[in-house]
């Protein structure tokens, strides 16, 4: 078994999930030269307003596309949160928005209000999804900060550059600041490296 | 075993292919209340600028997301068509962008200018994709024309409605006339009901 790992982005719709599947499938497929697959499933509950991306990442073809254990969970939204934190392995990654995610299911969570930033830092909710992965870029090690760029830019429209940068590179400092709050893994006490 | 549909749609990045899988997956997992799987798979052939989008659709929950034998494939240039084929089933509808597939792996095959129509009719080469949803959503019976334009218009930018209904208008008007240039199946003489 080569590397494999797996990210689930939820929250509802109309926060611009599926938007950042796509975008960070492509930063990591396209940009970094791995293999992703990047999947969305409608059922019941989309035409309820969730909304659910998910993204495998591999160094080999990808069998099975669908996220399996989660090494990464971003949850936009209560609901999601609630729905799928059972999902994460025992230290994979809990990022949330804390401008809705109020309840949380375990004690090592990435809290941050990226709706909350959007509206008073650039007057845009729906830039929320760009600062989230300017986050994840941070949080995880799947992507370089440029690769994310170029993938941001070839998916946003043309002239919404120089604003996707700074939400990108709000994200990032953000993420810095809530790596600072974190609680250290109980069990084996692993540190991420490169705070 | 329930109801299982698998399509393709590929072709050249910058022709809008995920775009398109995303508005044909909302059209029919949203607004036609289906199970629908989404994915699309980055890999060696997406560096080297190919872009594929898949979409399967069941009456279940789908364990397996992926594309298998393929009920419909969407060929956007000759070098998807070209690879992909293969997978189609027997019965399996093939539809091509003319404008850039000119050799033909079988006989039956719904040949469309997707391009050319868009930028002749519309000055935009963009909207390619959608004239090609349009003609999918006629020459499949697996969306409605209203799922589609709902689905369509939640995903284009807001003031392009009008070039967007036309667009699908135009495709849907496009297939009808490539039924009535099809060939019959060699085997089996089905053909579609809803000429």
């Amino acid at each position: 078994m080569g590397f494999r790992y797996d990210i689930r982005l939820s929250g509802s719709g109309g926060q611009g999930i599926i938007l950042m599947g796509i975008i960070l499938a492509e930063a990591v497929g396209i940009y970094e030269g791995r293999y992703v697959s990047q999947t969305q499933s409608y059922g019941p509950e989309a035409r309820g307003g969730s909304s659910k991306a998910e993204i495998v990442i591999s160094d080999t073809e990808i069998d099975y596309p669908k996220a399996i254990k989660l090494d990464m969970l971003l949850a936009m939204n209560q609901k999601s949160c609630d729905d799928y934190y059972m999902d994460l392995k025992p230290e994979g990654i809990l990022i949330v928005d804390s401008t809705f995610v109020k309840q949380l299911p375990v004690a090592r969570v990435y809290q941050i209000p990226f709706t909350r930033i959007a509206r008073e830092r650039f007057g845009k909710e729906m830039v929320a999804n760009i600062i989230a992965l300017g986050a994840i870029t941070k949080l995880t090690d799947i992507v370089s900060p440029k690769s994310m760029e170029k993938a941001v830019f070839a998916r946003v429209p043309k002239g919404t550059e120089k604003l996707n940068r700074e939400a990108l590179n709000v994200g990032m400092a953000e993420a810095i600041k809530a790596k600072k709050n974190i609680l250290p893994f109980m069990r084996s006490e692993r540190e991420d490296e490169d705070t």
